[in-house]
């Protein structure tokens, strides 16, 4: 049965084309730098906003227009029918990665036994239409955010009995990322944090969320699971505040804890903001570290304090984005999984493929302007150039850990006048950019 | 003399120029909708950032190479000198406009008295100056907010002498700007608000206020000058709440104090972002009450709190800027004045010609691109076609006032089932201005 | 049927009492500058967030344990009941006012007929809980905001139809709360906005607004409903941009289209914040124009972007607000509305005691602080001091219309030194609120 | 010679003074929890806002009357007066500690020599009114932000002679700080960051910016300087990014340069919450980790987006700031050092005096009311209770490391129903410090 009858297979139709439901950049088997479009851009489906995302809003219920999720009152048959749909979709916009909390794909049911057995039957149907159809799985989680034994957390709940309920929710999430190939598990942690200081015994809930990434990382060993583990920071909402803040944070309970072997991390641009950051100075300091892991593909609303989890459309965040993951020589293990919910208002089914073609072309042309900035090498000349005085004289004496604070001392007294600053050239960098975008 | 050495007159090169001091979009003459684009864009040097500010921040004194300033120990010569410079920058940079406040031009000397006869000076040596360039004045001002007798405010201090000096300096100002045929006078009340209302008299400030704007308009009669007076809006900084916190609040000012008829609003992009609203929801403001006046060029951080003033470089603000301008039948006093600052590490003379090269290309890209929109229509057709129901129907009866309460109960019942709403399309709409970008 | 078996009568039991189920500062028969405690504090119920808020939030389902929902699977039975629910807790809690939206009260079924009915039933049981308990309804309203049909605005929508299921939901809530002897009737426009320009008819939309409100207006003459009508300023949150962005814009609205001898402001703390402003300059924006109403009592999370009607226990608010209310003489058909809700944490019926006491209890001493304050007269009398060169020479000249720019300058060469500007003392100011609340 | 000569040493007066030039809750000998308050709050005058601060702005100059800057024309000799300012207002207020940058206290004149050899001059008056008073200094640093040379940083400079003149600075400022017994010395890298990703090698500027610490602790062993090395966090202003964001960024790069050992963190409310946390989280997150070092005493407004450096009189910050130091067991090597400006507009000499007043105070009754808490035991009890499910059964197991993800499933399974969640009672906590506050 076909779920999406008015949108045929979206085909790849050139920066000229009229037709909303035709790539204009994304073009999935042309070269970029001795690779094709669609390996340097893995887009992936985030299951939870494109198949049972409703519309709701804190003031507003559902809005959408979803005509499969009234074929039936049977949870798990809607569930079933979500899978389809799924598949369809991503065949017909041409993905070939998704990525899914357990909750998603599933019914809850009653208990953990019954959630678990729903899970079976539905991961069971995936896997056939993964067959079927040789879309991947990027990345698998499990949510442990949504219902209200989380209220106060999960690993870092003051509930023994919650830590417990995540730990085997968590090892059936692995447990299904495995059997499905999954070339990653991420742990996002909506509710490890606090809401105030006043009730928190900070110390202890940080070495328990350290506990909780331990026993997942002995798990993998033990199952033989080999995917790479991710953590996608994010400083609030909805919990006050997130330990996950931002990169460095992460990075560093990494480092204190051991872990910075075991994970990577999946960042966001949506969450890079909330942080103060900018997204591409989120994947700077993880690449730095060499623990850029993969990348949630949106967009958020810099005038507004929450995340909106926009569709990707600004050019400067997927050319910065796809530049830095060049520089870092590529994604390994991830991709561009695309947590972007449709606008309230965009409510039809048609929308999930026009919305899913702006952020496509978007990073496409972001893809092929950084891969020209690249290439080109003068943003990168300009560094080496810049930094040049590290290469030699006192500069390398620095690097080279030859000097300290006597010798320096001297060296300026001696020196009298010291080198004169150059340029920035901001405005000019930025005006090339805009070059290289307008062409 | 020439102060610019290093820097020839700026021309367009086209989009494939690689020389840096040439416009790649910026074409003064080439015609846009029946104009030229140096009418469209009537772009303003602004005195006080290009030729005063010398690079310095709160936690640093000035980083900026400016020969000139160094030609000499009196204030007034110096002061003389940038005039020549000024013209100079102008010349070259193909800028047919400029901006000041009086202190920007003239050094305050010890006295009232003084600061004006230096103004008369150096207003001499302007008016030679745009006699041979034939470039002209889009407006003037007084600065209301540097000295120290301005810390409590100008209009709004407590202290009635300081109402005194502003209006006698705001007086001197408004008479310069008439004798070089200023287009317009603006107000920027940057002092114009509150540092706690702990001390402060909310009513009597504003009604204050309002008593210097209307001696400002009853003066411009009396000396007839013919000017556009705008207002600037800003929500803070350096006051902690400014009065013309936005285009909604100052037009609400406006009409409550019968000034609106006196007044249109100059709008800034960073201004705008502080205030928690983006440039276009500004400008739409004042172009619906038919208030938009005139335009401040720049772009502010908005991961930064503050009034960063950067050269405006995103094509998504000067072209969302363009086409609120065209579609509000452009500007008719106003212009687009660089209220913009090199980056404090863009310390080379030659980095102002970069970044207004860098600005003035953005926006001549930018109303390319809106022109384009317009002329198409796709995007106003959208419009007429989403509201259409209010052009028939129980819609024009709403809109023709025929009918209340009662009569629309009556058509909620009768009709049952209300018209589904149509998607809002964001997505579409985003990736289509993006089409328009790329090409 | 008793609800809250647990929570006795909540009594006021002074500042020493270590019970959390007292009241510690709020005596409601006290009398505070010649008015009980009870009267200066209208303290209102919120019924959404009281009785059907259930923790709900964007990541997370409900936490609230609320035995009173699972007392019947009949909708309309749990309506009934939550009555009860409401009335009990006021009752034990001593709160003699409540609001309400029409959806907060009665399920609305299938059709605007089955919720009328519905109404109707829910309204019957009201009215005698009313009459039983002497407790008021300071407000009603209509939810225009939850349903889809609301998606893209209501009396804002592109769809008229949506306008005239608005007008006539909004009629229905002014005949139950004339009914019901409301003292009020608000408007919070939550959808009346916009999410981009790009589809916007930002004229039309506001025209459409103001249609809307003139109807109420004229319906309420024909009815003869003689309550205050309000509306609440938020400037974004659901919709991207809200045009009743916060007191200046909404007086700005209501002057253009000639409302603003109909309407008041309705003002809450963390709408304010959200708008840039603290809530003492929103209500002292309002108050100036005449034009206060009635508040919201809640706060806000200044490093969180998002409305988290908190239960207010800020001292400096309560005090600040307070003071704002007794300068401006009081609320008239106002009171303090508890738009707040109970943490998603605070999962226990008892939570909504202990938050209620908290909020109350702190407005309770925020009111004895601001009177002893304005008893006092030290912050008035410093404002006097502080503008009184305004009450003689010069300065009365300027506020009587007396002078205008040439006679200022004239003032200021004859004067040769203007008054030096006496110091803010912010400071110390701030240290004196800190020693009336300290005692 | 008697510099502020209208104000007398201050005194403790209680809380019933109404003289603003004494103390109402700051009384230096008062015992609170065994020691007395003056060693709790161990205060220091910033050296920099009171005695060389102006009252400048980015829109305006000075305004402070400071009769001392116009005692001479040399800037020695003013800087010579400033001392005897500086000591003659530290005794007056009680103020036991100051702190210094190296450019706050000797003119830098025109080359390094000339600016050490000042120094040298200031610092020998300095120890004889440090033996004279009995006066400490806190710590000491260095000015590498104000300079032009450091436009683009200091030690993380793209121009390696900067970096070579930082050490040489860094050298000297440490050379004092030893000779004059500094409790610590801290570096504060206002210029260590980023304008522009564009033109920035983060890693190679991290790497450098470790160097140079990695040097000083080098320096410190060779001259024996054992006093505490403290970094100091914040987030941007100047710089769009810096590179010491926030405790948690801090505190990893010091882990992965091996640097943890040897610095600790001084922390400022403002500076906490422009990166969009609470100041006790900053504590709180040092004290974890054993780092925290020592304080910086302000404020700011959470509705601005700079660092507005205002005198803390927020008892909320106060009561939580005291109480993390409470439960870390105090502050060891550090204070309390007021890097706070008067007010613009609180222009007087006097003004010092009253926000120093402010401040003292605030922290002084912060200290009792935090006291009072910590010695019920009544925040740290529920914190016991809440968190009392670890230290037993099944909790108890996951603490000792002895079960993984396969016992906790099986625990799940067998025991069928998870604990129920405790309310977070955050409404009910809150109360009770307002309880504590109104006594």
């Amino acid at each position: 049965m076909e779920h999406f009858k008015n949108v045929a297979k979206i085909k790849y139709e050139g920066s000229k084309s009229k037709n909303p439901f035709a790539f204009k950049y994304y073009n999935p088997e042309e070269v970029v730098l001795g690779k094709k479009m669609k390996d340097h851009l893995k887009f992936s489906m985030a299951y939870w906003h494109t198949l049972t995302y409703t519309g709701t809003d804190p003031f507003g219920s559902g809005t959408m227009e979803r005509p499969w999720d009234l074929t039936s009152k049977d949870e798990l048959e809607i569930a079933k029918t979500r899978v389809k749909v799924g598949f369809e979709f991503m065949e017909k916009i041409g993905m070939e990665y998704f990525c899914f909390h357990d909750v998603d794909i599933a019914p809850q049911g009653n208990s953990l036994e019954e959630f678990q057995k729903n899970l079976d039957v539905i991961v069971d149907l995936i896997e056939k239409e993964m067959k079927r159809t040789g879309i991947k799985l990027l990345w698998g989680t499990a949510n442990l955010f949504g219902h209200k034994r989380f209220m106060n957390g999960a690993s870092t709940s003051p509930n023994a009995d919650v830590f417990a309920y995540s730990a085997a929710q968590i090892k059936k999430a692995m447990e299904i990322t495995h059997r499905l190939n999954g070339a990653g598990y991420t742990f996002w942690g909506g509710r490890e944090g606090y809401e105030t200081l006043l009730n928190t015994d900070y110390k202890l809930e940080q070495d328990n969320f350290a506990r909780m990434l331990h026993m997942a990382v002995d798990y993998a060993k033990e199952i033989g699971y080999k995917g790479q583990f991710y953590i996608e920071p994010k400083p609030k909402e909805p919990t006050k505040h997130q330990y996950d803040f931002d990169s460095a944070t992460v990075i560093g309970f990494l480092r204190k804890y051991n872990l910075e072997k075991h994970f990577k991390l999946n960042i966001e641009t949506n969450h890079a903001t909330l942080s103060g950051h900018t997204v591409n100075h989120e994947i700077r300091v993880a690449a730095t570290e060499g623990l850029l892991g993969s990348l949630d593909a949106n967009q958020g609303d810099l005038l507004l304090g929450w995340d909106t989890d926009q569709f990707p459309t600004n050019l400067y965040d997927s050319i910065s984005i796809m530049y830095e993951v060049l520089r870092a020589g590529g994604l390994k293990t991830g991709g561009l999984n695309f947590d972007s919910k449709v606008r309230r208002a965009s409510n039809k089914p048609e929308d999930l493929f026009l919305a899913h073609i702006a952020g496509m072309d978007s990073f496409a042309a972001g893809l092929k302007i950084a891969a020209k900035m690249w290439e080109d090498g003068v943003f990168e000349d300009n560094l080496k150039s810049r930094y040049s005085s590290y290469t030699k004289g006192i500069g390398k004496d620095i690097v080279d850990g030859k000097v300290g604070f006597k010798e320096l001392e001297k060296y300026v007294f001696d020196k009298k006048d010291i080198d004169e600053n150059e340029s920035g050239k901001q405005e000019y960098l930025e005006a090339l950019i805009n070059q290289y975008i307008l062409g």
